[in-house]
């Protein structure tokens, strides 16, 4: 798939650099994004060489680049460019957007180009019916300036993941973990939403504070009502269901948390099945229940 | 200066990029310090083709790849290339150091090797013998995960920076803004430690929740007794002297801050007269004061 000139690192499949419309061979040293992680990006879940929620993704990016007062390159070209990477393939498409060069120094340039970067990528493994997850110890910092947007400062994410000690956690483990904020709310996983089930009704955490507005989870928003406030952990695990959702992996329903376990719950299969036929990467698992409606 | 195969970019005199021990001829398009700021990063100021702090930045990034489990290039080969790409120039020198190549995800590598570049840039323009600043509005989250080391996570910097309105400080302004934490408390500028004066007595905000342990921090902490604790605004606008400091443009008295208006202070010019026998990048100005002990 990947053309002669496309960059190939040891983890990825293929990458294309642009700088504005331009692409480029090599990503300039100066660049904001390695500088200071000054940038933005996206996940998307390719399906048989289409991109489906490329709308839902290119709507968020726009969104952190007016917060970030980043510059955007041409939606057709970015889409263009990211359809031909992904080729035929049931792949993973990441678009990483930087600020592009600086000058030393955290003072953005009057005048930016942006630097982009599309990089192909192997889907996730076959998901499990219920996932394993627990507790993270690296608390989320309170930031509503940047709260909500998906952008490159994630070491909070890394030092939780880095926390993983698979040894203790055999069969079924999400390659998850739960994170609270400093304050002691629970907020999210290191790289999905949760929307947490009980009495029949749905709540996800705010975001206003920390955490990502996950396009998975905006989809959800749109198919049931979901009660948006602040969660505590004991909210967490006293729910009739959990979830974590994302635009890579779906919809997964945790079945361990620590002490607390749960059985597959019909309100999750039916978001599930109505994700089947809303994106084709996720199709209905071969034992899934009969029909059942949401709550 | 610069070897014919070295890398050059328009904000940049030169830059060197290398995977662990190797010099390579560009980043890989996997590099965690694009895709997340994982990576850590020291700005050394030279003066007449030496690092005279390089023990102090090694030292602190040590710390730093400490903190973050980063794996750390050969501090001799560092040194010996920083030293090279300085030359024999008065210039900064820039040493970026992230974790390597990774996969698509936030969990690091079991093995990582290092991927670090190096990079020359331009002196700062000769200082105002008195700075302005302002309070910036964006405020620094609480992360005692994070706080102390000079890691890539940088955006609550470029926020803070991009709220500067040059018109509005004309003549003396620093390129810089303090900044509070999200608690209230002043904890820093933008690129700058801060010390405050009062009556006779030095303080400096602690740096356990966040904000940068600056070499120039650590360097003023062995001159003279600093209280570091908790200060709020009205600690930094009663001071008798309020003072940035980092590696880069050594010790700056702020000589307005909103209303407040500082002349210099003998005590500021004592420590700069010490600062001046302990790096050569920093003479005293031509016409200081005469000679005063350090209170």
């Amino acid at each position: 798939m990947a053309s002669r000139d496309e960059v190939m690192d040891a983890n990825i499949d293929a990458a294309r650099i642009f700088r504005g419309p331009t692409r480029i061979d090599r990503l300039p040293a100066d660049n904001r994004g390695l500088a200071y992680g000054d940038g933005i990006f996206e996940t998307m879940r390719g399906a048989g060489g289409e991109l489906p929620w490329w709308e839902r993704h290119w709507r968020r990016l726009q969104r952190g680049a007016e917060r970030l007062q980043l510059p955007l390159p041409p939606e057709s070209l970015a889409r263009a460019e990211a359809e031909q990477l992904l080729g035929s393939a049931d792949a993973v498409v990441k678009l990483l957007l930087t600020r592009g060069s600086g000058g030393r120094g955290y003072l953005p340039p009057p005048v930016a180009e942006p630097v982009w970067i599309l990089s192909r990528h192997p889907l996730p493994a076959p998901e499990p019916s219920l996932v394993t997850v627990r507790w993270c110890r690296t608390r989320l910092s309170l930031q509503p300036a940047l709260a909500g947007i998906k952008h490159c400062n994630r070491l909070e994410q890394v030092l939780a993941r880095a926390e993983d000690e698979p040894d203790t956690a055999p069969g079924g483990a999400a390659g998850e973990g739960l994170m609270r904020s400093t304050d002691g709310d629970a907020v999210c996983a290191t790289a999905a939403n949760i929307f947490v089930l009980k009495r029949d009704c749905w709540t996800t955490p705010l975001i206003d504070r920390c955490g990502v507005e996950g396009t998975m989870r905006g989809w959800v928003l749109e198919q049931v009502p979901v009660e948006q406030r602040r969660l505590c952990v004991e909210d967490v695990e006293s729910a009739d269901a959990l979830v974590l959702v994302n635009a890579v992996r779906g919809i997964l329903q945790v079945g361990r948390l620590g002490d607390r376990v749960w059985a597959p719950h019909p309100a999750v299969s039916a978001l599930r099945r109505r994700l089947s036929t809303a994106h084709p990467a996720f199709p209905l698992p071969p034992s899934g229940p009969g029909p059942m409606e949401l709550s």
